[in-house]
């Protein structure tokens, strides 16, 4: 039996100076937790997790709520073959949790799953992919996995001349494809952003572009009309992400690929996508992302509803960028993965040790999800974590 | 011109050792706020508001996020009319948040946006539906507002007899009707949870009961066969708030009202509701509350959505039961609302000041929401929101 002795938690400012069409990033904030376990024979482990990118630190509700009720039950609750199964402490974490509302608590529930997962991947002594392929894929995973470079964001200086100086760095680090921005400029200056894209990376099949839900219905099917001929990867978040008639209205108008769903955050909200937004399951992605959404469990729910409505889990490319989605990606075989480069730091990025090749990588192989393999994000945790005057420990005897 | 130069918050727990059919209350929390202005003349005004009821305290997302947006900037930003405009709050507090993902921050907006109308208010020396009626509603509003007892919960002792006893006092005290909790038991326990009901107030019409989201949509059609020929008053959120698929069935096979929407949070989720759970506007019921769903702008913004899809804005009963959402339905006029005659206290209720008559109150006639005729919350307010060694001052520099 393994108890969970405390779960640690931190606010930290993400390195961020862009923004896309509908936010800017400057003050954009991310928790970092620990799950600190010992087992029987005193022996300690520790599972690192955070969230989140793109929609704040939540570490209140790590600290005051989800993580008290992990610490308050007896740890016979959430053992399961001698170790602390994270579906176990997922379906503990939303107890006396009102139905509807999903956003926010999802990215606090995720984070400490993530981190639940690190630290059951640790204890099994294998990476974490191998742990998801075993366990809910008949033991099949993925090789390597197929990712793109999310980035072309909006700066207040630069210009083209900056975008294209950035997209050329990425097939120089074995990318072959990108995503950029837009709905933030003119369609003038969007098209050029777009043409400038694809001249760096060769094929507009390599370039898919976001507008990160900025657009009304009618400027979606302008960029749309503008954009069709080119045939894009995919053309990601025209509309709210929660405006099912608009994008069923631009899957009957526009032909090449849509995407979106990183801005759904529960089986619930997926349902609903899949039942009413006219997407087209031969060509469209989508893009939830487990680290946002309650975590493997609900992502697993998801993948499954889809199937069932005839969808291929090959058309899932999680939101997130990051190491966790990459194992993700690779145990559950999925579609593939978005990454973040050189935005989002330190959270976002695979780091160092995983080598892009022909648009593909894959999980480190150490036990757990590897943030030691990503020094700045491990130092991270390990400052920002540490065990002394820290208002965690408190809930660790409560 | 008058400047915000402090919002203060503070979670409090609430006082609850109950359960619905879903959750159990003895943890929850909520947040306490206030807004502290002052003029060019020296003299300070305080708002006060609070979140949630039955969503948790979000007091990181105020303190740290949505509070700082508002005192960052300049006051002409949100100053109208030589007032700081909750309306101009509202939009500046959601800058730089991404679409979708609506709960949980629609929570911490919500209580500063009471806040910022209590405010307005008694800057206006109005009391706050006078003021609602002016600026959104031609100056019309009710003289008094349909209310009911929302009670009837689960607790651990008492059974029958208990639920009696409570259910009589309502009629005691003013009220024509009430709601119970049901699926948190065997149908036939509920049955008689409901025939006790009736037997109490008099009339089925009189009785609505509430599932919380709890049923699987084949329970759900069985606890409506057995309910339907009783023609309650209504029954409430049989299933999960986002299953509209379930509602369609539901609202097919069940004659009598069907109510829901306390667990949406968002326009987007409330046109969803409309567009695609088959609800009957000639009878249906839907509980949005402002209070937790971003305040009073998206409430507008609700109202008009559903009047433009054919409904009424008398089907509205906001879920929340306390002073606010009484001025809320009785400035803007809609159909009436839940009161917390005994529970959630001290955010529940309306106070001993304001008089339940033949099943209507009437907001008090002072500046402001009133919450200075509630003394067990405005105690509540004042207590934990002194100035003195109070984190909220920090960021009123900053």
């Amino acid at each position: 039996m393994i108890r969970i002795e405390s779960i640690r938690v931190r606010t930290i400012p993400l390195q961020a100076d862009y923004r896309n069409a509908t936010v800017s990033f400057a003050g954009m904030t991310g928790s970092v937790v620990a799950i600190l376990a010992r087992g029987d024979d005193g022996s300690v482990e520790v599972g690192y997790g955070f969230g989140s990118i793109g929609r704040y630190a939540q570490t209140e509700m790590i600290r005051e709520r989800f993580g008290p009720r992990l610490l308050r039950v007896d740890p016979s609750a959430y053992n399961r073959g001698g170790l602390p199964d994270p579906l176990l402490l997922n379906r503990l974490m939303r107890r006396d949790e009102k139905q509807g509302g999903h956003g926010e608590r999802s990215v606090a529930i995720g984070a400490i799953d993530m981190a639940a997962w690190d630290l059951y991947a640790k204890l099994e002594r294998k990476p974490l992919f191998l742990c998801l392929a075993e366990r809910f894929n008949g033991g099949r995973s993925d090789s390597s996995v197929e990712v793109y470079a999310a980035g072309g964001y909006y700066y207040d200086e630069g210009g083209q001349a900056r975008l294209r100086r950035e997209l050329e760095g990425y097939p120089e680090r074995g990318f072959r494809s990108v995503k950029i921005k837009i709905g933030g400029a003119s369609l003038k200056e969007d098209l050029q952003r777009i043409e400038t894209a694809i001249a760096t990376v060769g094929s507009p099949s390599d370039v898919a572009v976001d507008a990160n839900g900025r657009f009304r219905v009618e400027e979606a099917l302008e960029w749309g009309k503008a954009m069709e001929d080119l045939n894009l990867r995919w053309y990601e978040e025209p509309v709210d992400p929660l405006d099912f008639e608009a994008y069923k209205q631009l899957g009957s108008a526009y032909g090449p690929p849509l995407a979106t769903g990183e801005n759904l955050f529960s089986l619930q909200e997926a349902n609903n996508l899949i039942r009413y937004a006219g997407l087209r399951p031969d060509r469209d992605i989508l893009q939830m992302d487990p680290g946002l959404a309650y975590g493997v469990s609900e992502y697993l729910d998801i993948i499954h509803a889809l199937e069932s409505a005839g969808w291929s889990r090959r058309s899932c490319f999680p939101h997130g960028g990051n190491l966790f989605n990459l194992h993700v990606a690779q145990g559950l075989q999925i579609g593939g993965t978005e990454v973040y480069p050189e935005v989002f730091a330190p959270l976002g990025g695979f780091g160092e040790s995983v080598e892009i090749e022909k648009g593909r990588a894959s999980a480190p192989e150490v036990p757990g999800i590897g943030w030691e393999t990503k020094p700045d994000l491990m130092d991270c945790f390990k400052e920002r974590l540490k065990a002394q005057r820290h208002k965690g420990t408190k809930d660790s005897k409560g």
